[in-house]
């Protein structure tokens, strides 16, 4: 809080295909003072999500675009630590949605309190926060694995998808990650205990990427939680067995508004397919549940997670872009404080 | 049954890209001798429907290829012309599966009695037969509309989609409709009581069919039944509301082999949309019930519908052919008797 000033990256300009870092700026902005009943949180992480992509555009998206000039928008956890409401002391440590800044004031709402004896707070980002939940839904509510059935999860190694790799392993099914890279792909076996993983970047093209799909899911595909898009989802379309389902979580390959269609719509008929897009954040009503089951399978160890952190607010832009193209390895976030 | 002697069409080859009258060939049989236990149905109709484009072909699909040589499959209705069942008597009429050909042999099993008084016997191959159940079950299970919902069907003026439209309606829906060619359209309208019917055909490009669809949904489109696939099926996604359904029957576009993509799959994102494929013949459950119903309407009138009716087995090639490419106005049935 020197000179009473804190940094915060605003929306400059929206991206007219690839994020460029002239699409933030960075700006100066006075401490806030407290009114009676606010809380001032000195935000410790900011996380960086997929969807943050899409509320640079505009047009028609599940969600209102992100205004330009204001403070981009994103899930931070931090410390109270100043405070003139009587629910909140200093020292607690909250989970909020302050976004990409260096503070945040609330008045008493839109923060909650985290435990973090077991469980460590930049946790409550990723695995026991909103792609934990995102996991947890699109696999439970959408998939509804049964055990001995194999499930495809792409970006296996990111924030969502680990997550969905092991619950399926915890409910018994064989799991099949697809992520880019031997680095990636040895850590989604190794370290979290799926099954096999297809590096997508390996296949030279997308009859290849079949055959190496095909390769480790002799038996079909029973559900498939997407997080990229394009080739891949054909791929798996392809492999469908009877009833399979299919959680759309992202379709990140898509965001920068490049075509990425599906070629082959007639596996939905063929395999009696169900696909379904969700938006986790309109299903709160599940979230307790959900949170609670990841926080005790983080704390005994069932559920493991990998970060990447960037350093400084500053860093913030960049750490998006390369997030963007799959240059992040595990949960991208940045470090503030 | 002059010279004991009837016709019946094979499979004589597959097609390799859209049917032709040689993939078929007309034989010529003896009437069966009945054993005991037996019943000899003589075939009025037999109904064509698109799902017989799929068997033709080898490859991966929801069922077993027909084979080569053998009677095509199809569903017919017709009467009892000899029996040595107890349960059968001469003189009932029956729907059954008896494929293209003029007379059937069953055991005493899968027929079903049908009572024509208030229905006429060909019916029971449309609105009261499979494509009425196939409209019943997507519309009802999967759709599930709710009054005041804007409702699209395409091949609108078909034997599936004109149930679906009117069911829709039924419901109190706003149903539109999609048709090639504006007597389609008229008919749709005015005959059915739709609310609009777009014409396909009418359309140059891809967006001049979006500017049609949007312009008869100003409130978005919560509710799509695909019988068709293509062009239309991205313009629809691109119109979903939040939330909405759709109720995957046919992709008869990309029947024969070509590229048929969606374009915008990440509209299933932003509209949290569901989309479903599904084979009515497994949902043997919903029969009895939808029947029930479909059969209330068509007696009563509710449900209207329409024939193209080609006259003698050796039509059956070319009414499938046309079938396929949309010549037929109604349900395509072959009258045999």
């Amino acid at each position: 809080m020197s000179k009473q000033t804190y940094q915060r990256i605003v929306l400059a300009s929206r991206p007219t295909a690839a994020v460029t870092p002239d699409n933030f700026r960075l700006e100066q902005a006075p401490v806030p003072e407290l009114a009676d009943g606010q809380v001032l949180v000195r935000n410790h992480y900011l996380s960086l999500d997929p969807y943050m992509r899409g509320r640079m555009s505009e047009g028609k998206s599940y969600a209102n675009p992100q205004p330009l000039g204001e403070v981009m928008i994103g899930g931070t956890v931090g410390e109270v630590v100043a405070s003139k409401n009587p629910k909140w002391n200093v020292g607690d440590k909250v989970v909020g949605m302050f976004g990409w800044q260096e503070y945040g004031v609330s008045d008493g709402g839109g923060i909650q309190k985290v435990d973090t004896t077991h469980i460590p707070l930049s946790a409550y980002l990723g695995s026991v926060g909103m792609p934990g939940v995102t996991a947890w839904y699109g696999l439970n509510k959408i998939i509804a694995p049964k055990a001995g059935e194999t499930i495809v999860v792409s970006a296996a190694s990111g924030a969502v998808g680990s997550v969905v790799g092991q619950l399926a392993k915890l409910a018994g099914c064989r799991v099949i990650g697809v992520a880019g890279g031997r680095d990636k792909c040895d850590y989604v076996v190794k370290e979290l205990g799926f099954d096999a993983c297809v590096d997508y970047k390996a296949a030279k093209d997308a009859k290849e990427l079949y055959a190496m799909v095909k390769d480790v899911t002799p038996d079909g595909i029973d559900g498939y939680f997407e997080n990229v898009g394009g080739d891949i989802l054909d791929v798996v379309l392809a492999r469908l067995n009877a009833f399979a389902r299919v959680a759309v979580c992202g379709l990140i390959a898509g965001y920068d508004g490049q075509d990425m269609p599906i070629r082959n719509p007639r596996a939905i008929l063929v395999s009696r397919a169900r696909i379904e897009g969700f938006i986790v954040s309109e299903h709160m009503d599940v979230w307790p549940q959900a949170l609670k089951e990841l926080g005790t399978y983080v704390a005994q160890g069932k559920i493991k997670f990998r970060e990447s952190i960037a350093e400084g607010l500053a860093s913030a832009p960049e750490a998006f872009i390369g997030l963007l193209k799959g240059k992040n390895f595990g949960k991208q976030l940045v470090k503030l404080v």
